[in-house]
C-alpha cells in the first residue's frame, strides 16, 4: 500500500479537466480549504490512570462473560469460533486479552486520499478532520421551513460543504434524498459528492451491494490500481447498542475492510436507553463494543483502516427525548478520547449536537459545548461537525453556514500560542508605553491581519448600522451567506471521460433493479 | 480576621425576620443556591512552562524599564517611592523582583461572606464562583426591547440572581440605574443587594467616597465587629491599559484594601487597542499590571484579599468593534490562568461575552466559547457568568436566565466521573445483555434522578408538540422563564431594625448632597 501515490486518472485540480473546466476555474469566486487540524495544544484529559484502568478491566469482562451478538451472520460466528472466541447461538463471548490483541495491527493513523490531493487529509495523531452532519430524513431552512431532503438538497449541502473553508471532508450521507428510491440513494449522492465536490467522502453502508458500488464509483474515478492501494472512503459502521452487531452494517464492514477501506466503527448510544445511565458505565459498554467491532475488522484484513467512534448523548428523563451538548455527554466524548489513545486507534466523536427545532440560542449553546470538548477531546474525525438540527431528525441549512463558520475557531485554538520574538512584542509595549494605544503601532500594522480569528458570518457592526440594516438576527445572516455561497459555487474540473463514465454506471446501476422505497 | 465568624445581625435566613418574614418563607417557591463549583477535573494548560518563564521575565522587564503611571495621586507615589521604587513624575518604574515580592502577602484563597452564611463563598483553589453581567447602561427584552436602564430593571436583576441556582453571587452593577443621580446610584445599588438577595455581593468603586459609603452599609447589615474581622465586599477595580492607574479606581481600592475588602484588580483590555495584537504580548503586559496593582494593594495593607483578574477581548480590525468568544481570547484566558496560579492568586476572567445585538445563535456560540473556557482555565471568579449582550452594552433579561441555566453545564461539569462500583454499572450490563434496554433496569431506576444534568429553559419537546405550543424559540422560552421567576420571587427574610437603618443611612446620605448625573 502506498499512502503517497497519487489518483492516476481524476488528476490534479485543473488537470484533465476541459476548456469548460478550465473557464470555470478562471471565473470562480476564490475560496480556500484549510488544512485538517493539527493541535499545538495539550488534550484535557478528565478521567484518572485508576478509571481508565477500571473501564479497560470491565470491558475484557463484558466481551468475556457476557459477549456481544452478532446477528444473521454465520460466517460472522465462524471467524470469530477460528480466533479462539466462544460462540454459542449468535452469542460472541471474547476471551481476555483476545479482542485487544486483535486491535492491535489496526492502524494509529491513515491517509484518505481526496481526487484533489491537495485535500487528501490524514485521520489520527494530532490531527482533526471535520465532515458534516449526517443522516438526517429532514432538511430546513427560514424560506422553506421544515420539510423533507431531496436530491436537490443534498446537492446544495454538498455545495456548501465545498465551499466552506473550515471543511476537509464532503461527508455522506448529509441529509437522506427521500425523493429517489432507497436502493438507488447511495448512487445519486455518490455521484454528488464525487462531481460537486473534490474533497474526501464516504461510501454507503446500508447494504453490502451498496458498499461494494461504493468501491466500483470509486474505482472509476480514483482508477482501479489506486482504489486497490489506497484509502479513499472512510463509511459509518453504527454499532446497534447495546452490543449487537447487526447483518446490515457488519456486512457493509466486510466489504470495506476487505479493500481496506476505512470504517468508524462507532455505538450509537443514548445513555439511560442503550448505555447504563452513568458515565463510567458507558464508557466500559463503548469500549467493549467498539474492541469487538475493530477486532472483527482485523479478522477479516489485518490492517485495514478503522476509527474508535463513540456518539453518545443523555437523555432527558422527563420526555424520553435525547439532549445535546451535556455535561455528561462531555464527560463521555473526554473518557472515551482517553481509552482510544490507549489502544493506539483514530478517535470519532462529537459535532454540531443539539435538539433545538431551530438555530437559535439552544442550538448555538449546545453545539459550541459539543465542538469545544471535541477538540479538547483529541477527536480525530469529527462527523457531524456542521449543520445538525433537532436531534439529528434535521439538516439546517442556516446552521450549516453558521457552524461551519464556528470550526474556524477551532482552527485557531487548535493552533496554539507562539512564543517567538515578534509574538513577544516588547518593542509595542516599548513604543506605545502607559496611556497610549496600540492601534497605529508598527506591530499592530504588521501582524493585525493574520492576529485574529474573524466570524464571516456575524454581526460585529455598531448598534445603529445593525437597526438600520434591519436588525437582523443570526438565522437572517446564515440564510444571506447561503445563498451567497450557492450563487457563487463552481464545481470544481473534473475529466470529462470520468463524469461520462461515473454517469454510465449509475445509469447501468439503476437500470437494472426495480424502485424500491424499503 | 475570623473567616468562620459568623454575621452578628443580619443574622441566618430566618432568624430575625418578622412575622411577614416568616409568612414570607412559608409560601416561598422552593429552590436552591448550588454550592461554588469544585472542581474535581484538571485545569487545560495550554502554555508551555517555557512560555510562562518567558512572559514573567518579560512582564519584570516592563515593570523595571517602561514601569506604570499613577495619575493624580501623589500619596501612591510616595508609597511607591518608600518601598524601593523608581519614581519620576507620575511614573513608577519597579525594579525586578519587587512587585512580586510585595505580591507574596496576598491570601491565595479567602472567604467573601454573605448576610446568609449559608452562601459565602471561597474565592480561589479549586473553586469557582458566579456573579453576574456588570456595567451595561442599557437593558433590552423582547418586550420592551433595547432602552437605558433604570433602578426597576436593577432590582429585576438582583431579584432574578437570587432566584438562579447556579449563581453564587449577587454581582455588582448588574446594570447602571440611569434614572438616579450618578452620585446616588451606588446607594440604591447596595439597598437591592442587601436586601433583595442574600447572597453576597459587590460595593461601588466609581468615587473613594462610595467605597466608603458601601463599607458603612456592610457595617449596618453585617455588624461593625464583623466587618472589621472579615471580607464581606469584592469589588472590580479595572486598570486603566496600557500599564496606567487612575486616581479614582486607586482611591476606591485604597479603601477596600485599608479594611480588608476584597478587590479585584484588572486590565481591561481590547487587544490590538491597549495591548499589542499578540497572546504573548498581550499577557505579558497583563502580568505586569496585575502584579503592579497588587503589589500597591499590599502596601496598603499586606495581606488584604485581592484577585488576579483578566479582562481581554480581541478587537474585528474591519470595524473595530470588540468580538468575543474568540480563540485568541480564550488562549489569553487560558494563559492568565497559569500566571495567575504561578504567582499563587485567586483568577477572574471569561464571561457571558458576546457581541451580537440580541441572544440569538451568534450570541450563544461566543457565550458557551467563553464560559466553558473559564471553567477550564481555573477561573476562581467569573463576573458577567450571565446576562451580558453586544459587547457589554446591554443587559438582557432573557440571555441572563439563558446564561444562568447554561452555568449548569460548568458546576456539572466540574463534578468530574464518580468511579464506585454503582458508577462502573456492571450488574446493570449484565441485566441488560446484548439487544435489550436500560429505561427499565434497576440501576436506571436508582440513578436517572441525579444522572443527567437538564436545562430549565430549552425545548426537550417533539417537533410536533413544540409546533402546537407556538414554535417558541430560544429567546420566547426565556422570556417566560422571566415572568414566572419573578412572579414567584419572594424576598429573603431580613430583620426589619437593619432595613430601616440602612433606609435612613440612605435617606440621609441623599440628603447631603445634591443630584449630580456627572
Amino acid at each position: 500500500m502506498s499512502e503517497t501515490a497519487e489518483p492516476t486518472r481524476a488528476g490534479r485540480r485543473g488537470r484533465g479537466g476541459g476548456g469548460a473546466a478550465r473557464r470555470a476555474e478562471r471565473t470562480a469566486v476564490s475560496f480556500d480549504t484549510a488544512k485538517t487540524i493539527t493541535r499545538n495544544i495539550p488534550n484535557l484529559e478528565m478521567l484518572s490512570e485508576e478509571a481508565l484502568d477500571v473501564i479497560e478491566a470491565n470491558a475484557e469482562t463484558v466481551l468475556e462473560e457476557i459477549g456481544v451478538a452478532f446477528v444473521d451472520n454465520p460466517d460472522a460466528l465462524d471467524r470469530w469460533r477460528a480466533v479462539g472466541a466462544d460462540v454459542t447461538g449468535e452469542r460472541v463471548r471474547i476471551p481476555k486479552g483476545l479482542a485487544r490483541k486483535l486491535c492491535a495491527t489496526a492502524p494509529s493513523t491513515f491517509v484518505q486520499h481526496a481526487r484533489n490531493p491537495e485535500k487528501s487529509v490524514t485521520i489520527g495523531g494530532k490531527d482533526l478532520v471535520l465532515a458534516p452532519v449526517y443522516g438526517p430524513p429532514f432538511v430546513r431552512d427560514s424560506e422553506g421551513g421544515r420539510r423533507y431532503a431531496t436530491i436537490a438538497d443534498f446537492e446544495k449541502f454538498v455545495k456548501l460543504a465545498y465551499m466552506s473553508k473550515w471543511l476537509h471532508h464532503s461527508g455522506g450521507t448529509v441529509c437522506e434524498p427521500t425523493d429517489v428510491p432507497v436502493n438507488k440513494r447511495h448512487l445519486d449522492m455518490l455521484m454528488a459528492h464525487m462531481t460537486l465536490s473534490d474533497k474526501p467522502f464516504m461510501g454507503s453502508v446500508t447494504d453490502p451491494s451498496r458498499a461494494k458500488d461504493s468501491i466500483e464509483m470509486c474505482e472509476i474515478l480514483f482508477g482501479k490500481d489506486f482504489v486497490a492501494d489506497n484509502t479513499v472512503m472512510t463509511s459509518l459502521i453504527n454499532i446497534n447498542s447495546p452490543l449487537t452487531f447487526d447483518e446490515t452494517m457488519m456486512g457493509a464492514l466486510e466489504v470495506y475492510a476487505a479493500h481496506n477501506q476505512a470504517a468508524i466503527i462507532s455505538p450509537f448510544i443514548v445513555g439511560g436507553a442503550m448505555a447504563p445511565v452513568s458515565v463510567m458505565g458507558t464508557l466500559t459498554q463503548v469500549l467493549a463494543e467498539v474492541m469487538a467491532g475493530v477486532a472483527y475488522s482485523q479478522i477479516i484484513r489485518p490492517g485495514a483502516p478503522v476509527i474508535f467512534g463513540t456518539f453518545v448523548t443523555s437523555i432527558d428523563m422527563n420526555s424520553g427525548a435525547p439532549t445535546f451538548g451535556t455535561p455528561e455527554a462531555a464527560h463521555i466524548t473526554n473518557g472515551a478520547g482517553q481509552l482510544a489513545r490507549r489502544l493506539g486507534l483514530p478517535y470519532r466523536s462529537a459535532g454540531s449536537f443539539c435538539g433545538s427545532k431551530l438555530p437559535d440560542a439552544q442550538a448555538a449553546y449546545e453545539t459550541a459545548n459539543s465542538l469545544n470538548m471535541g477538540l479538547l477531546s483529541g477527536v480525530n474525525f469529527m462527523l457531524h461537525s456542521c449543520g445538525w438540527l433537532e436531534g439529528g431528525l434535521v439538516a439546517d441549512f442556516e446552521k450549516f453556514v453558521l457552524d461551519a463558520d464556528q470550526l474556524g475557531t477551532l482552527h485557531h485554538m487548535a493552533k496554539g500560542v507562539e512564543i517567538d520574538e515578534n509574538a513577544q512584542a516588547m518593542d509595542a509595549i516599548r513604543e506605545v508605553g502607559p496611556g497610549g494605544h496600540y492601534l497605529g503601532c508598527e506591530h499592530t500594522q504588521k501582524n493585525f491581519k493574520t492576529a485574529f480569528w474573524r466570524s464571516e458570518v456575524f454581526d460585529y457592526k455598531p448598534f445603529e448600522t445593525w437597526e438600520e440594516e434591519g436588525a437582523r438576527d443570526s438565522q437572517t445572516l446564515a440564510a444571506s451567506r447561503v445563498t451567497k455561497l450557492i450563487d457563487t459555487y463552481v464545481a470544481p474540473p473534473l475529466d470529462p471521460e470520468i463524469k461520462a463514465a461515473l454517469e454510465a454506471y449509475v445509469a447501468d446501476k439503476k437500470a437494472s433493479m426495480p424502485d424500491s422505497f424499503m
